[in-house]
């Protein structure tokens, strides 16, 4: 990195972004102290994005940064907490030269600024391979009140924000397919795929609301077969009431083999798939009208096990394996 | 991955490795939970180690998962707190194989039962580069009594833990240096160097006794330079105090230029560096003999600037720049 120190590019770059958390201490010590409100828990999680499987290795890198820190903090807001921190690790290309670095760093600060979320710690290395970064993040959230996946009773109502399927249609479009798209729709595909919108006003709003969550990351259906088997239920989904985009809409209406591949099984979307007991219903979505998230109901848990599809009416087909995306 | 998915290998090989620590909801939520005592503040820390950067391609995957680890472990200990918890982002090569993976597990695992720390959380995904592993620690300390690098005071005493250079000169033994050295000296010191003995109970032992403190692992003099400038001071160290394994003293004795390039400057030593008050130095070396430790007086912290050496009675000389490894 043509002379410029570790220490150097953290405190241009890096420092700045963990100005008024004291417990960051300036990114300068070994490790970031963390103080929770009493009567709450702490919500940790991490995630690793590589170059040339997670994102592609010409993608920005502001982009990179950001949907490195949004897809954690999807995470944090899936547990119903507000997110407290990050932690950011970035293994930088050798060869990469300082221009990604500062661009990746204008991205993490572009975040840090619309989510409110301080980076209090991280790493930074040069590496031979491609870039690596993986983010941690922390949130609070009041002690019960988190969102398990394993929280689900029979009769919850099952909903999801935002639509779904455009992330995996995004992708879908980057590598050349629904080519007949309008150019306006596939940009707005490709824009989810690459930055996703972490519901994290609406993750936290439903703590004490919902009772199961996640965030759908692997799939519609896969993710919904998590679920079910944390929490020994099964669940029935109307695929017509599965909200699309217009653009996902459009996608389909030209190919309908894509709603079960793309939009029931795509993965990337980072909406909150949760359930809520009938007499609450109005309270999530009034919790959603205060976020800014429109939520639909797509179905119901119930006795037994597995995930089953209604199409267009028809009888409950089940989903069956091999309904998520997998990294290896 | 021959067809394993990621849910079973996370299943397979990590789980075990939360079991007993509810909070980690079996590695199977999007995050994990952690409670913290009342009086109590959370220290966090990541570092991620990269192979042909900070371990060899060939080294053995279950000291990679115990070296990534200790880092990590060492740095939760130089803040003064005990560890609580590890989160393991891992990016296994692709065509690694799972013999790899399972190795790597075996590490983690002899390393969650010989420091008593669970892993509640992480993330694995395959990598088209180097293996690269980011492991975030997590601990706990009684707020205000946490080890800061900014907390020095003129006139403490500057301290030590076990003994200095043997990380730097097993590297520099790897790459063919040292070839006098006896075979069980010089396998001494690889071990020292790939296996690095983070100083856990020390390190909670020496909260609120010490005042400030970090972990070797630039080298003795850069790291002590972090605390000088973090706190506004100078320091004096004594070389001829510096204490040395049996293998350093007889590197030292056949090439006495290793003192300053592998010893006082050379890293990965992961020992405590710590300043302490005169009047608590009896204090200090009473926990460390709990903790099974030794810890030696090295220097001084005195008002000015920078590091000054006094070799053998000699002049202080002072250190310099270039006093620690760097990454880029």
């Amino acid at each position: 990195m043509a002379g410029r120190g570790e220490f150097d590019l953290i405190a241009d770059l890096f420092a700045p972004l963990a100005a008024g958390y004291s417990g960051a201490l300036n990114l300068r010590d070994d490790a970031a102290l963390v103080d929770l409100p009493a009567g709450h828990r702490l919500v940790i999680t991490t995630d690793a994005l590589v170059a040339g499987v997670h994102f592609l290795p010409d993608d920005p890198p502001d982009l990179v940064a950001r949907k490195a820190v949004r897809v954690n903090l999807s995470d944090v807001a899936a547990m119903g907490a507000r997110p407290v921190g990050l932690l950011v690790a970035a293994c930088f290309p050798r060869d990469g030269g300082t221009a990604w670095v500062e661009l990746f760093a204008a991205g993490l600060a572009a975040d840090v600024a619309e989510f409110g979320v301080p980076v209090i710690g991280g790493d930074t290395v040069a590496t031979p391979g491609p870039a690596t970064i993986t983010v941690t993040a922390l949130g609070q959230v009041a002690t019960g009140a988190e969102l398990r996946r394993d929280a689900a009773r029979e009769g919850d109502v099952l909903m999801v924000s935002g639509t779904i399927g455009d992330g995996a249609l995004g992708l879908a479009v980057q590598r050349g397919r629904c080519a007949g798209l309008e150019p306006a729709l596939r940009d707005a595909l490709i824009d989810r795929y690459r930055l996703p919108q972490p519901r994290v006003t609406l993750g936290a709003a439903l703590s004490g609301v919902a009772r199961a969550c996640l965030d759908v990351s692997d799939g519609l259906l896969g993710d919904l077969g998590h679920i079910c088997r944390a929490s020994g239920l099964g669940a029935e989904v109307e695929a017509d009431a599965v909200p699309l985009s217009a653009a996902a809409r459009a996608a389909v209406a030209a190919d309908e083999s894509l709603l079960r591949s793309a939009v029931l099984c795509g993965g990337d979307d980072y909406e909150l798939l949760f359930t809520v007991p009938p007499d609450r219903v109005a309270e999530a979505e009034a919790a959603a009208r205060q976020a800014g998230v429109t939520v639909t109901a797509i179905g119901a848990m119930v006795a037994g096990e597995g995930v089953a599809v209604r199409y267009a009416g028809g009888p409950p087909e089940a989903a069956g394996d091999g309904a998520s995306w997998r990294h290896f």
